[in-house]
């Protein structure tokens, strides 16, 4: 069995849909928190389970070289080795070993990086990433893409679409070539999604699009975005992508972001979504809430007695107050992150849930805007 | 209302009891996590309560230095600054300051000491002692007690045994005078147990005994053990001082120990224990298991698909594999810590209950011996 995407409901261009994976049904719009190594950050499985998570991402490139793809292979696979049974995705790896500056060269054939733990040499090609993606077996991977450098002119951002456009091509060969050697196959199988890349260029990431899609992919990825562009710019290029992708495949977008942004995106026609912000923020201190953003930290809740978030019902602002999550911060005490953690995405799963229930309802994108994140600081910090 | 304690059935030695706290009930033999500065390292309250914690300890020193007593004192004490409804017991800040070598200087009238975190410095006497615990309002409080260097001949050894007496009788003073000022008094009051001293000489243990019972605390602690001496001392100054302690009340041992010998003091008669090593072990990577001891880091766990303990029913070994924990644990994943702690002290909690059932049933100690801590390698590591 394939995955399969279907379309419940519309409000504007917003859609509700359904992704069905061997792993069980993933509801959209969807935030996905983010399991770097196969696990979120001091949060056990079960109270992802609580919060309504029904598909994390993995990434290749720690997966990779920890614990190894043979071994979660042999294993039966990352949903097994990470006692997971809900869907999963994971990235290429490109994304990651671009970051590795200086420690990375990129070539037709792929990249050649060195190991941010060992310094040993290791090189992905597109054929590579989706030989370790088989084999982790996620229910849904990506393409290899090259996320184009910001800023870049329309010369570099062309040449740099077009090996995204050939990696694609290569991605989709192999995966087609491979895709039985899943570890539970017998089960199902995966969904290779294309990314659409362009910089920050209308017509390159509409051109993109095209002929990404002309390659016939399951689902379709915005990617090189939040690269240090403006929000406008950001959401400028969603808006060029979408009117070029197929409406009746899900559409995701990597690597954002803010409250505001994921429901603005998600009124667009945004189907998925995923970013390190409300993990990484909350081992920080910073806490996303119905009245705007708190730093945890400051003094001024040090006698706080009220929760993060009074119209948050998740089980850390059911029953710590500010002062005591302050108290636990400050002291360096390993709860605070895994608490923070929690309640930031509580407060990310629950944000995309009222908008989904907003488009069953039919309810227009300006009242779905001013309800979910009314109060919300627009300003990145 | 006053603590009460009461004994329900012995075995031998051994006794089965339930301490009546104004924060629930403490089914004795118990061993009771250490939560310094009010949470047990990365362990969500629900979780400690799922684990069957009826009581957990915290550190006076750290508290006193943040959030500091009379912030909890403000707030309504330490129960509710925490969110922990159930039992709390304090230690006298005594042992942590006189483990800053270097940084304290005892006297008559207390110890000054510098805070480690700031340098700044501060006076800890038996009365400031019982009146921070009494602001931070645990259930439990322990008397100010100087807990004797080792090695230290007889003659030392008596000297610091004098000046815990003094200090116990200034502790009970301070106490009795004090006492209605917890900040939940209206539903009941603390419990202040006083500490025998007198380091590894019997005679000393005896007497330090006796004349703390003669001052009529509620309770009983052996303090000064575990400091280096051997496993067969350590149980022969339990032996000296429980044949002294009356009967009817509590008596914990302070800062014990591996599974085998919390069963073994246990079946001696002492009712209640402490100590960070299942929590810090735990952190280490160091599981406790019905089978021995393992350190999950080992390469041989690397594939391995076995639970931490077969014969364990807490969450960790009901849902993931040694192979992942050892994932977890190499990879630095702050969840490795957490899961690892639950599961050691589900192990120290279930080997207690399982101490007490035995007890009530009127199972010997030698098959209590036989059925806990089989397998279980006495070195210690």
């Amino acid at each position: 069995m394939s995955v399969t995407f279907s379309l419940e409901a519309y409000s504007g261009a917003a859609r509700a849909g359904r992704l069905i994976t061997a792993h069980g049904a993933v509801e959209t719009p969807v935030f996905m928190p983010v399991g770097t190594v196969g696990a979120v950050k001091g949060v056990p499985h079960d109270v992802l389970e609580e919060l309504g998570a029904q598909i994390i991402l993995g990434n290749t490139y720690h997966l990779y070289l920890r614990p190894g793809h043979e071994l979660v292979r042999s294993l039966g696979g990352l949903h097994r080795f990470m006692s997971w049974e809900r869907a999963l995705l994971t990235d290429s790896g490109g994304f990651q070993v671009f970051s590795l500056s200086g420690l990375r060269k990129i070539t037709e054939e792929g990249v050649v990086f060195r190991s941010h733990l060992d310094g040993s040499s290791h090189l992905f090609t597109p054929e590579r990433s989706i030989e370790i993606q088989i084999a982790l077996g996620a229910d849904v991977i990506m393409a290899f893409d090259e996320c184009t450098e910001h800023p870049a002119d329309a010369s570099r951002t062309r040449q740099s679409m077009e090996l995204t456009l050939r990696w694609a091509r290569r991605s989709k060969d192999y995966f087609e070539a491979h895709k039985a050697e899943v570890p539970w196959s017998a089960s199902g199988e995966q969904m290779l999604v294309g990314i659409v890349q362009g910089g920050m260029y209308g017509d390159l990431r509409r051109e993109s699009a095209e002929r990404t899609v002309e390659m016939e992919f399951a689902g379709y990825a915005i990617g090189g975005l939040s690269v240090g562009e403006s929000r406008e710019k950001t959401r400028d290029m969603i808006g060029e992508t979408l009117e070029v992708l197929p409406k009746d495949k899900p559409r995701y977008v990597m690597g954002v972001g803010y409250p505001e942004e994921i429901v603005q995106y998600a009124n667009m026609g945004v189907d998925m979504m995923d970013c390190v912000l409300p993990t990484r923020a909350a081992r920080h201190g910073l806490l996303f809430t119905s009245e705007g953003r708190l730093n945890i930290k400051n003094t001024r809740f040090a006698q706080d007695q009220n929760p993060v978030d009074a119209r948050c019902g998740c089980k850390v602002c059911s029953r710590y107050t500010r002062a005591y999550l302050r108290h636990l911060f400050v002291t360096g005490e390993p709860l605070a992150g895994a608490l923070n953690t929690v309640h930031n995405l509580a407060f990310y799963l629950d944000t995309m849930r009222t908008v989904r229930h907003a488009i069953q309802l039919g309810v227009g994108s300006g009242i779905l805007s001013g309800s979910v994140s009314s109060n919300i600081r627009p300003e990145r910090p």
